[in-house]
């Protein structure tokens, strides 16, 4: 093993304050509609938001932005992303980083289609939408 | 539509101070050896860093720690990640959120593995080997 990988999993010298937590996405509460066919499953953490998103056929997210960075990552099926201004069909394999404030829309095609978003800070609106679910969670 | 999804993807006042950018995952540079048979290349943005890392069968992320959160998802094959001190096999659909400093390995079974690490803020040891990998790529 060289110098790099060995440094690389140093053992650093701070203490959890809380638990690892393991999560099946598929169960993740709450299950949130974010437009219609489009559907989210979120997994917060504190400075980072997952949030697990299915597409049925023909599904939009319109064109928005917002402060948090978002990387996103395509999972199943196939989105054509809009970003920047530049329209790409992406499919598993394929991933975009979204920095604060730029413009972007999601939309799946023939099939249904699955892709992950990261959020960083964790997306307020999102944030938003959680807690008004909280009750059934 | 419903409220929440209106809201959801309400447009942001904010301007853009960079563009989105795409990638294609395997070819995403530098490609780093974080052991011996496990590879990551790193897609990095501001507050998030992203990590696509592939496992040759029998290979070992040994325990480690940081201040770094990260949330770790399997794409392909099955992973066992030891997490606050238990072992579960993870596959497709099974994810986990690492807050900071919580101890953690890694290890593949009999195949060929592949899984998402996303840390915010970026994993300070991560762009370290990027940085004495930047001459190449």
């Amino acid at each position: 093993m060289g110098k790099d990988a060995v440094r690389y999993f140093d053992q650093s010298p701070g203490a959890p304050t809380q638990p690892g937590r393991f999560a099946s996405i598929d169960s993740l509460e709450p299950l949130l509609e974010l437009a219609p066919g489009i559907t989210s499953r979120p997994l917060l953490g504190t400075n980072l938001l997952g949030s697990f998103v299915r597409y049925e056929p023909g599904a939009v997210a319109p064109l928005h932005s917002h402060v948090e960075e978002q990387l996103f990552v395509v999972i199943e099926g196939e989105i054509e992303l809009e970003l920047s201004g530049e329209r790409r069909v992406m499919k598993s394999g394929d991933a975009a980083m979204i920095p604060a404030w730029v413009p972007h829309s999601a939309r799946s095609i023939a099939r249904r289609a699955y892709q992950l978003d990261v959020f960083s800070p964790p997306r307020q609106a999102m944030l938003d939408l959680m807690a008004r679910h909280a009750p059934m969670a």
